[in-house]
């Protein structure tokens, strides 16, 4: 009695992921590696997430120290923890859901509790404080943000609202290549239409107008286009948008009637010259009509900082110029899925709301962040170095995000093989990697990239010993491969 | 540019709950609470969700204690927390990602890091040795099951897979009246339709198979039902199932080649003489073909039970006799969400593995968990025996679950008052009920009910000083309300 036959056939277009073949080879590994079966490494390196606790980066004193004591509030007795964690904590605590001491004698506020859908009003008051803050003084209205858990499910709730299955045309999403996977797998999921514009990569993976302008051209009479996905800082790509850019396509959504979904989760994490700065910022900045009429959603994430709180799962959104109407049914929606984590919440009050000077855990809270920036600086730099010695291996300037994305020039010999197996060339490329040097990177054909071209992503948010080691694994075996292969 | 003319209609078809009215007028009757405005109460009990921890039920100290251990690690040097504390934590750490000793001199583990789509695979492990003790000992494979944020998440996604937007037909669901009003939203939004059948009230809910053959019949031509939803415990409703209804069940799903969806969430909260049996150990004890064709996806969650860990958002669903290419569908969607929150996850393993006769928690736990019981079992006599003693109001047995799901026999003058005002009769009552007593209940016509009659849901999860308040209020406040409309 399957139903197989009978399921949702926008399900059933969702692509399956290379990378799932090497995750699944990954844990046979691991369990080898457990079973004492000999290897060339004793441990795999797995670099293919941007989730710094995986690969070492410690997490921040404070964050745990007030999440534990939200937790277990016992802890907030005597003098253990500094003083500003009790009260941050007892703070969040009268925040949640419980009873005061007005009807009974008891008082029991608990994170236990659900939250409103949206999150908990003070913690989105003080996010909103935090965006204004953030973007130069930019009103934020706590009622257009909405905490949820992971900024990628507060995507997918909006993408469900704007992809409109029924209609005669499938709705299209003009979305980066390369992109970050999930993303094109959720517009296909709703059975929208991905209509990937490509960023240029000899121009360190510059996002150019022109190209956008191709791309809507392309999809003329197959689908009608609804939204413009940015990534900024790009995941995989590591580019940072310049304010000119932005400003070109905030122009572009507006001639063409687009809503603007604005993934903004690595604004916190900025190496090179070119600032972090919001699409809502330079929207405020260019003035009306357009800054009253662009219609913007963006997400953030206690995930993709440098506190790296991914397991927690907490994110936000924040709509501007959204039709009151439209609002609705996005909240009706992410009603339907009750209310988001509360320690994700929390994580993402103490990340957007840091321990200040004079504060007694502002100078751990210093340190920790500091060496962290420090250590991904130092990594970007290096990764780059050793990328670019290599022959048949090329790498853009990594100016933000979690990632480098460099390209493979392979060799006809490897893609022959490959083909032979199967496989996208990468994959076949990072199957080798994986298996003679434990090393687990996730292959550019999961992201979108120009016909021809190869690349692999692999985290860069890690302890410079472990980026180290990596980089060495990575270079005997692509140097032996070449040889294998040439 | 407004995109609401062009967003999906399946999202504009999903109802707003008449409880968001209620919500709105909450929010403000506190706001004036706050400000000093005189009422005829000092506190709204907000009794409308089933949430243990809001209605002032404490956490329980094992599981905060090993939760705040995880988070902070620091915790586990020294004496301070039991010893089985610090060993179930580290065991749960030593499961998360991060690097082991064997490739450099640290080690860590962080709660921090994602997890596997499906969960932490020794979390899925013990919880899937959990379903099988739970069973008598029916197999269960870690394989087919998923942890989530949440079972409700888990059930849409499932939803998701089965719906079929773009079928000539609709695709209908057959779903319980009363039903949590979650489920019948998530539907519609996907663009299926909800068939509900009826439970019958004066045979104290009881689902009757008659019923369901009714349900069936009613929609032909105007959908295609693929699957068949039951709530055990039920919620509003309090019924518990019997092994012969489930049997029933079973046989009228395996009929009509219905997918089986059981949410369970309530299993662990039972007061009556009707135990607890779980869908997948009838159809196992049923034996083949039964036992071997009838899908079926059973749902759990930390929120629900005593534990009452709503904020942690931790769930899980089992999935049985599916087609391994339907679940690798199910897989792909749950994928496109990233992970669930970790701490729910360890929730859960704290739930299906509580400690046990010899740990040095288990004397405080076991008191802890019967505390809770013993008050509930009280709570749930008390509320029946005050409301079938007052006029205009009866109640039917608690078997099980969270709430009380009274009917009002109200006044035809009420009946009319509500419709002069717009409401549906059961809001009016309720919005009365918060403005002039301070509770806050839900009404009936969010879940569904047999057309002419009214009822409240309240949650009966409370300490039992808190639910006196409640029934003392609610009692001077109906006597009243009756006077005025008679």
């Amino acid at each position: 009695m399957s139903v197989l036959q009978e399921i949702s056939s926008n399900v059933k277009n969702m692509k399956t992921l290379e990378y799932s073949l090497l995750a699944r080879w990954t844990k046979q590994i691991k369990e080898d590696l457990r079973q004492g079966v000999k290897k060339p490494f004793r441990e795999v390196i797995d670099v293919s997430w941007g989730d710094p606790h995986r690969g070492g980066v410690k997490p921040l004193t404070f964050v745990r120290q007030v999440l534990a004591a939200c937790l277990y509030p016992q802890l907030m007795n005597g003098e253990k923890l500094p003083v500003d964690v009790r009260q941050r904590a007892q703070k969040l605590l009268d925040g949640c859901a419980g009873w005061s001491r007005l009807v009974f004698s008891k008082c029991s506020f608990s994170l236990g509790s659900y939250s409103a859908t949206g999150g908990l009003p003070e913690i989105v008051q003080r996010v909103s404080e935090f965006i204004s803050r953030r973007d130069g003084g930019v009103p934020s209205n706590p009622e257009n943000i909405f905490l949820c858990c992971g900024s990628q499910w507060a995507l997918t709730r909006i993408l469900n609202v704007l992809v409109n299955a029924e209609a005669p045309f499938p709705t299209g999403v003009l979305t980066p290549a390369p992109c970050y996977s999930t993303t094109p797998l959720s517009i296909e999921g709703l059975g929208g239409v991905v209509i990937p514009y490509y960023l240029s990569e000899e121009r360190g993976w510059e996002l150019q107008v022109e190209e956008l302008h191709r791309a809507l051209e392309s999809c003329k009479g197959a689908c009608h286009p609804i939204a413009l996905y940015v990534i900024n800082p790009g995941n995989p790509a590591g580019q940072v948008q310049s304010r000119k850019s932005m400003q070109e396509v905030i122009r572009f959504a507006s001639e063409k009637r687009l809503f603007l979904l604005a993934d903004e989760v690595y604004q916190g994490c900025v190496y090179g010259e070119t600032e972090f700065v919001s699409y809502k910022r330079v929207l405020s900045e260019m003035g009306p009509p357009l800054s009253d009429t662009v219609e913007l959603a963006s997400f953030h994430s206690a995930s993709k900082g440098f506190m790296g709180e991914c397991g927690l799962r907490g994110g936000y959104v924040e709509l501007v110029n959204l039709d009151p109407a439209v609002k609705k049914y996005i909240y009706t929606l992410f009603c339907a899925d009750s209310s988001p984590p509360v320690l994700g919440q929390i994580a993402l009050d103490l990340m957007t709301n840091p321990p200040q000077p004079g504060d007694p855990s502002y100078l751990l809270y210093y340190q920790e962040t500091q060496h962290i920036r420090s250590t991904v600086v130092k990594n970007v730099k290096k990764a780059c170095e050793v990328i670019n010695s290599l022959q048949g291996f090329s790498c853009q300037a990594v100016e933000g995000g979690a990632f480098a994305f460099p390209r493979i020039h392979l060799p006809a010999k490897a893609i022959q093989k490959a083909k032979e197996a199967g496989m996208q060339p990468d994959t076949f490329y990072c199957l080798r990697l994986l298996e003679e040097a434990g090393v687990l990177a996730s292959p550019g054909s999961d992201y979108g990239q120009e016909e021809g071209t190869f690349h692999i992503r692999f985290c860069i948010l890690l302890p410079h010993d472990v980026l180290g080691e990596l980089l060495q694994r990575l270079s005997d075996f692509h140097t032996q491969f070449m040889k294998d292969f040439s």
